[in-house]
């Protein structure tokens, strides 16, 4: 177990901010609940932008961008969408700071008022239909399908590095189309994109489903959403997409002359994720000794440490290990020569262990000798000894072993941490005890929010995959046709 | 010349104005100041992007994220920085919205008043180094070479689509070192990272040089910058680099220790490109007809127009575009068919060059039975027919000729533009022309705002490779050892 690092036992959620500040991941700012993300931590960021602006594309989106700022009014226009949204957020008032008369320095500049407040967007539906609204004319201009990579600030009380910060980054894609079918379509098939990259990147099994009422976005007829499970048994929202029928069109205005040259409502949809995902990735995969990155997503996926006891030796074993990055790199691998003469080999190998880097090449004297390489993979901290013209090829394939060993513990997690659960004395014992619970439901609200009140355990999705199985509600006994998942969450 | 377009000689300001919303680059949001930047124009900025920070990264930075807020006192502690930029800005005064008592919809909530008001950040050295403090204890950890992509803000009175918008986008690098000579190099090598991005990639010829004290930037000991020629003759600053010696690492006590073991000040530089560039993209090489791209950076460097008078021809020639499409994709290019069957040839071939799409193909019946396809060039508008088997070979050098070309046109423009004035009468007269004005200056502050007070031309830059040059002061007639740039500039 790392040093200065609590275990997960111990203290969970120390754990998870230990990992998340001493990897190099993020920090906390000087601004309440805003954070830094550091490089380390962005380098991945930068890798699921990548790899998502991709299948965006690969999907037929294109990027824009639109403002920052939100005027007040326009989050009346939505009623559900005033209640979710506009509440909690940074409120732009004033356009101008002075010198103080009194030599207090910069203040406000009370004569520089806005006639109408600007809210720092908490999310863009709003300033994008109003936008909208010129761009569509006839069914010819749809569908219109844009995504937004950006920042945006919900002022969230508690806040927690990734989980739950104050300004966040993330992607919001808008689209808007001429018929109900292909906006469901639109949105069941990004919630595909992201249950894909969740897994097939990230490595992180997700449930597909779609939220009970009580869950949905603020103004949206459908969310369907992706959950994972973290180490604790808890849930966390990966990723949503929302069916948003008619409702921003109506509340601005956005209609189009259909082929029947008929003017009609528009159709929408908005979905994303954040880096939120980065907390999702920290919680599933790492362990007491640290971070543990899934190899397609780690800035550094194979790191080769020198060991050496002169000088002599640590040129010559330099010289071989700048041989091997170049081949490694010639696969198309991320490699680091770590030749800092300053830090000693343990120093290294702890560094590298703790920050998660899949793979580890150690080369000493005698494997200079011998034609060797000692290779120590993060998962299962498992060390082999290889002979240097075998590296091309294993190495790759164990990166491919280590993304797929990642993927199936936690899957095997999460099948091992889920219950069916019958009876309201057994949801109330196992659900202190955390994983999934799948209960029969009877659909209300109440019984929801009841349970809610109760447990702290929130309905996370309605599977898309689960069977049609009579039963009855776990709490009213009343009758349902299917199981939903309970859980607590993040 | 293009429908619905101004010319450049009727209305230069107007023209642009038409282009950029025209063109579908940009236009102007809800949000007084606020531009939306729309998919034609973010996927040419995102081009740049791509370049700029693989630029970056070959030069040894990262990436990084810190808060979209500031608070207000940090602005005051760097003395002159505070007048620069704490003065127009957006301030964020409450964090909460509730719903009117006396019905009026949703109000600010005076109790949710924040202790001290944040700014949107219209810079981020304040907050980056109070960062680094935590980062920067040793020469061990020096150089410190990062960047940040994002928004910044700054309540601009008159705005102009990309040019000056109170919200834009940016990189600003924030660099940190253990020696004044190493940060003065890193400074410089910014520079020439810029010029070279802009020569290279925008295809826009720039002077290098420093700022004069009156220009620079509000905290920095010296600004270097490169400057553009627009087709008005006015000057557009199209990147700066900035040596901040010690102002900043004293404002926010950061420290190191040498490796001499003794406590030093760290030395700063800070670094900006932003959506500006697209500004000078567009007013570099576009002409009465539209926009004008540089191949490097068009979004689509080729587009396909399939000519036909029935189904079965529509059919023939658009297997025939797919073709030829897929065949230049295989070579790296970006390709266009633009198979609509619901607009008329002639209308994709006015669509296409106002976009600025460097090569048009077009393929009719005949051109079918020959083999062969029309070639025309955006930038000289020239036609010519080639044998498809020849296309491979070339369209991309044709590429590479339209790049060269716009280069030199621009340079030749400049070259054309930029005078040598010795005498007041002469400066003020040549300054109403416009262009470059090359003059011996008397290095007073006194004199440099005299000049811009008579004639709102400004020192552009004091360039690096000016030749050693005794003379006279354009303006007062004291002694001056070379000439410096004058312009009227954006």
């Amino acid at each position: 177990m790392a040093k200065d690092l609590s275990t997960r036992e111990e203290n969970y959620s120390q754990w998870y901010t230990d990992i998340v500040t001493k990897a190099d991941l993020a920090e906390n700012s000087a601004v309440r609940g805003c954070m830094v993300i550091k490089p380390y931590g962005y380098a991945i960021w930068e890798r699921m932008q990548a790899e998502l602006d991709k299948m965006f594309k690969d999907t037929g989106h294109q990027n824009a961008y639109f403002p920052l700022f939100i005027p007040k009014s326009f989050f009346s226009k939505e009623a559900s969408h005033v209640e979710g949204f506009a509440k909690e957020c940074a409120v732009v008032t004033h356009y101008r700071l002075k010198n103080d008369e009194n030599g207090k320095g910069i203040v406000v500049d009370e004569a520089a008022k806005l006639e109408e407040e600007l809210i720092v967007r908490p999310t863009s539906e709003t300033i994008i239909w109003d936008t909208y609204r010129g761009w569509i004319q006839s069914y010819r201009d749809l569908p219109l399908l844009i995504n937004q990579w950006a920042n945006v600030v919900r002022w969230e009380m508690r806040t927690r590095l990734f989980l739950r910060t104050a300004e966040f980054l993330w992607q919001e894609g808008h689209t808007a189309h001429a018929t109900r079918e292909e906006a469901v379509a639109e949105a069941e098939q990004m919630l595909r994109v992201y249950a894909e990259f969740a897994e097939s990147w990230m490595a992180i099994p997700v449930l597909k489903g779609v939220k009970s009422a009580n869950e949905r976005f603020a103004g949206a007829v459908e969310t369907y959403c992706i959950e994972a499970m973290m180490q604790d048994g808890k849930a966390l929202q990966a990723g949503t997409s929302h069916f948003l029928g008619q409702n921003f069109a109506k509340a601005f205005d956005v209609q189009f002359l259909s082929k029947e040259n008929k003017l009609e409502h528009v159709w929408a949809t908005s979905w994303g994720v954040s880096t939120r995902l980065m907390g999702a990735l920290v919680m599933t995969h790492s362990d007491d000794n640290g971070l543990v990155l899934p190899p397609k997503l780690a800035p550094i996926q194979v790191v080769i440490v020198p060991i050496y006891r002169n000088e002599e030796q640590y040129r010559a074993i330099c010289d071989k290990g700048l041989e091997i990055k170049k081949q490694l790199e010639k696969l198309g691998l991320r490699v680091k020569l770590d030749d800092r003469d300053t830090q000693k080999p343990g120093f290294k190998f702890n560094e590298w262990e703790f920050k998660g880097v899949p793979v580890r090449l150690a080369i000493g004297p005698r494997d200079l000798e011998n034609g060797t390489v000692e290779v120590a993979r993060r998962d299962t901290l498992e060390k082999e000894v290889l002979h240097i013209q075998d590296i091309d090829q294993k190495i790759s394939h164990l990166l491919d072993q280590i993304q797929q060993n990642l993927f199936q513990k936690a899957l095997d997690f999460r099948t091992a941490n889920t219950f069916k659960v019958d009876s309201w004395e057994e949801f109330k014992i196992q659900i202190e005890k955390g994983g999934f619970i799948e209960a029969h439901w009877d659909g209300t609200a109440e019984t929801e929010q009841f349970i809610k009140d109760e447990t702290k355990a929130t309905i996370r999705l309605i599977p898309f995959d689960g069977e049609a199985e009579a039963g009855k509600c776990v709490f009213s006994g009343k009758p349902s046709a299917r199981r939903v998942v309970f859980a607590r969450s993040y």
